[in-house]
């Protein structure tokens, strides 16, 4: 087996310089042509010509209150003593507010101003002020001048552009044709969502991500049905498509594994002009040209398909709209931790952030390419530069969000254990007050009471069994945060149990069973609260923990351990009942314990904390419905169980 | 004639209040219900329930590398002086990247850390490093555990979710129905657009201005047909489609003149809740409820309209969404000069905002409910509080933006006097580079001598004749900017003349026929050069400015003043060539003058004034277009005529 394994990197910024470059000096970068479109359906579409008034608004004189219109030479000398009579229908008019002014008359009286006669002579007005010449009339123009600009070529339209183009005498327009993108979901794994899953099945998702991007943008997608991995099949797509479309995106295949088409595809049919870019995640990009249109090789891994159409597709988009692309809105943040990073790649790491009293802390997550959710539930990027190793604790950091900085101001940032009722929690915040989030970062027991000490955090939630007294989180508390003025608020008594496959087949009876040949256990991390727990049970049975497989896997959450149970990477684990449900895996109860939450007196009195101390207290279906994910108790439920 | 004049007139946070309180007790206001729509076009719909992953992603165990699937127990104790063997096909598997990895495996080992051998006794691999257990595996839930919450009720849906909640197993999920509006435009007045226009016709074009902003908010806009000034045809149509929607909107006839009637019909089959807020513009707002549905009446004018609209009805599309309406950007400015209000009106008063050097300047622009322009071409509102008489100059005020901070920051401030060659410069850059635009505000040359001086201005056009010297604009720099070092460039010479109507049917051939009974005139504002140039003509022929009609009267631009004489509100004015060509008028030649740009020498060297100072001095393109206006030399384009 023959076959390329290393790409060539470029660094990230020459990559998008040679890309750019390349596609402007063969004149693939200018505007798309104009085409003729209603008005009336041209919003967020960009003018692809200056739209100048052809008539002028209004174009007739006009009153602009209700009144009389009359001449204003008529009216000289008016005053209390000598009042001005003048005939209704000879001399004075009754006008409405946009009425045309009658001909001759230069001015309008208002309804407030006049008195109303009727004698056997007719109607008349009386009037005890002169009026001004053009007093309460809209002239001519007064809005828009025929021949002025009403915006220029390269707007994007907005709503209220487009009354006042209509107002201008405009009913079609010249803008900018959407450029069209062609997308390409290929590999023999990736099914329609639809399919029936099969083992070694990938549901398709990307070019979803990537048509409703192209959307926002302003292009328009096309997307080809899934095209396997046949050299001969993806080269006859792509040549039968290139001339309808303005750029082919192929996701994926782009990288150098045996099944990957796309360099060989391009080099076929058209010319490679960079493939591989030093970033993280995101490396196998491919860029080319083919038949005079850009094609671009996305890889495959949902976060590098995201971060690499942004760098590579979008600018394209905004050239051929004739538009600037917008910057990112970056926020200065301070990193909650240390981050180590591959040198000679520039790494884009997801964070969360969050704004704990006056700091703005970002946190980074999960960095697998393949961690979609890590984009879900990130607030932005911190670009890592190729040259550094890392970022310090503390370290200060640009973030180029994904949520608006309101969002993210109205964030409650909940780091320390993990448990599933958080989500609940989450979930029920969204429906009473829209206005707020709840974000949690999933570090430990341990973990939360650091973060509450480095002022990083809203809310800690932490089951921290002391041995000695047997009391949970007090002493923790007592010893490693002195001096902050806290709450200790219940939510919880769980059970914690280690979780089998359904059956139990391997009849695990308890910790003991750890020590045997045909049992691989899952590990929570250092610092979490149920590692305490599962270190406490080991030792009072006198086990060593090297003889225990897999106790060197960890991992951060439940359901991680319930998962990695459900789908045999491990036979048992410790973890709650809930989560245990929620997979529907047979539980052995270890212990019942006590989960808190620590809350610093500084953010008590916030409206969104209130919000959260509000659902834990007073809201039935939310204590409802943790009930019923099972092996909860809630009698003491927002109790304050300690105050400092 | 018998009819209401006067509305009561609420305080407008009391009227918020008064509404929302009222049609939430009325249990009006809660999220509309669900409905099932295909994840893949669910793109910013509002999500009616907690989606939970239904599959873990990825559902089996990957490789997530190009490599050989091995059993991780079979690599014990390779090493380099000790290579282990695996053969292919019994105890090494070839997997790309997301194959599943084959039963019994749990690791893989890359690609680049193996040697291929082959011998006859079939395929190996050889290598040098055990492997860990789960290395390079993608293991089942790394991205979603089944159970787990991807995204939140009430929560925006984005791109990166559609991906996330395919991916968690989801086709259809539950969505907020989009809530429904009914727009009536009505008025005997209003046509479409395609209509022949008559004389007293207006275009209706707010009906489009409410049906784009109702898609951007996230709801349904149905528009009716332009209904007639006529109790019953109006009462029908709102009964007819009340139970079909959620909200009607009639736009006009909220006010109180003879031909209003929505207060009626709601009065009639309904109930008006409140009638008139002590806004400006906008007072004439009608909140009512008709059969157990809210309908607003919107008043005509299209700033009223526009601001009314945002007011009463955009809070209930967002409650129905269950979305927390975001806050409007808020920017802390200085205003360059003085404004008066109303008291007893809270007053929206639309800005232009420029960032100069540091300072964030906003400029006060036309303040009629019936100047749309005043809309496109604002930067902001500013609200000047019922009990405030108005704001100083220099004040600092809160600007609640309608366009970005970054474009505000990328927009040139001229301001001065105006010339038609300024709205073709602010075009081509725009064309240039869409990152950048031009604003210009004409105030008149003396104006921007004094925007430079205060530091409110990138720019300054100025055509100021010095009588004593005959020397354009450099001596007013002198004495009015002396310290500011500043460049004087040109950009044209140009004609300005009387301009008459076609024909020159009142025989006017210059200054002297002014004083004529027959001859009304239009003049230019004070501090303006043309105003200058006026006074200067006018002064020389020893004519008494008290004896010319209309001399009061200003205008503060060419256009208005070729305008006002155009649509006969004045006989003549002087204006430059350009103006007079622009309309089809006569003109009879007063003076030839020099008009320059003032640009200080700190902004000189910014990219963006460079830019303007491209187009001026290089591009071909740009001179041909000005000359193409009539009356220009621009034969010293560009060239630097005064320096200090």
């Amino acid at each position: 087996m023959q076959r390329d394994i290393y790409l060539e990197t470029t660094p990230l910024k020459e990559a998008i310089s040679v890309w750019l470059n390349r596609l402007n000096s063969e004149d693939l970068l200018k505007p798309t042509e104009a085409e003729i479109i209603d008005v009336r359906h041209s919003y967020k579409r960009v003018t692809a010509e200056a739209i100048i008034a052809r008539i002028s608004s209004p174009f007739f004189h006009s009153s602009a209150m209700d009144g009389y219109a009359v001449r204003f030479k008529d009216t000289f000398g008016a005053s209390e003593k000598n009042p001005i009579r003048l005939k209704i229908g000879e001399d004075a008019f009754y006008v409405d507010t946009g009425d045309p002014l009658p001909e001759g008359c230069n001015a309008v009286v208002m309804i407030e101003d006049i008195n109303y006669l009727k004698t056997d002579k007719g109607e008349f007005i009386e009037i005890i002020h002169s009026a001004a010449p053009w007093q309460h009339v809209r002239v001519i123009g007064e809005d828009i001048v025929a021949t002025e600009l009403i915006v220029p070529e390269n707007h994007v339209i907005r709503a209220i552009d487009i009354g006042a183009i209509l107002s201008g005498g405009h009913i079609n327009i010249k803008v900018r044709r959407m450029p069209k993108v062609l997308i390409i979901p290929t590999g023999s794994e990736i099914v329609e969502p639809e399919s029936k899953l099969e083992k070694g099945n990938i549901i398709e998702f990307n070019s979803r991500i990537f048509e409703n991007l192209l959307l926002e943008w302003g292009a328009k997608p096309i997307r080809y049905s899934i095209v396997p991995d046949d050299l001969n099949e993806l080269k006859r797509v792509v040549m039968e498509n290139v001339d309808k479309v303005d750029l082919i995106v192929i996701n994926a295949g782009s990288s150098a594994g045996s099944e990957d088409f796309t360099p060989q595809v391009v080099k076929e049919v058209g010319e490679l002009i960079l493939h591989g870019v030093s970033i993280k995640p995101g490396g196998p990009v491919l860029l080319g040209i083919v038949k005079g249109k850009p094609v671009v090789g996305i890889p495959g891994y949902p976060v590098s398909a995201y971060i690499t159409f942004d760098l590579f597709v979008k600018p394209l988009i905004f050239k051929w709209l004739g538009m600037e692309e917008k910057k990112k809105e970056v926020l200065k943040a301070k990193m909650s931790r240390q981050v180590a990073s591959v040198l000679g790649k520039e790494e884009f790491l997801r964070v969360k952030v969050g704004k704990v009293g006056d700091n703005f802390i970002a946190t980074p997550i999960s960095r697998g390419a393949g961690v979609l959710m890590s984009l879900v539930r990130a607030d932005g990027f911190v670009r890592i530069p190729a040259m550094s190793e890392g970022l310090g604790s503390g370290a200060q950091v640009d973030v180029e969000l994904l949520r608006t900085k309101e969002e993210i101001e109205n964030t409650i940032v909940c780091i320390g254990s993990h448990d599933n009722t958080l989500d609940l929690l989450a979930n029920m915040l969204k429906i009473k007050n829209p206005k707020y989030s709840l974000s949690s970062a999933h570090v430990g027991s341990m973990g939360g009471l650091i973060a509450i000490k480095r002022g990083e955090a809203h809310i800690a939630g932490t089951h921290l069994l002391d041995e000695e007294t047997g009391e949970y989180n007090v002493p923790f508390i007592k010893k490693i945060l002195p001096g902050i003025s806290l709450f200790l608020i219940n939510l919880v008594y769980r059970e914690q149990g280690l979780v089998v496959l359904k059956g139990n087949p391997k009849n695990i009876k308890g910790f003991e069973d750890l020590t045997r040949d045909d049992v691989t256990f899952v590990n929570r991390q250092g610092g979490s609260g149920t590692r305490l727990l599962t270190d406490k049970c080991l030792r009072e049975l006198g086990i060593q923990t090297n003889v225990i497989k897999g106790y060197e896997r960890e991992e951060y959450t439940h359901m991680g351990v319930a998962s990695a149970v459900l789908t045999g990477v491990a036979d048992t684990g410790l973890a709650i009942l809930s989560a245990a449900n929620a997979l529907g895996l047979d539980f052995i109860p270890v212990a019942r314990e006590r989960y808190d939450l620590i809350i610093p007196k500084t953010f008590y009195d916030t409206e969104m904390i209130k919000e959260v101390l509000y659902i834990i207290t007073e809201d039935k279906k939310f204590k409802e419905s943790v009930v019923k994910l099972g092996g909860y108790d809630v009698s003491d439920m927002g109790k304050i169980i300690y105050e400092s």
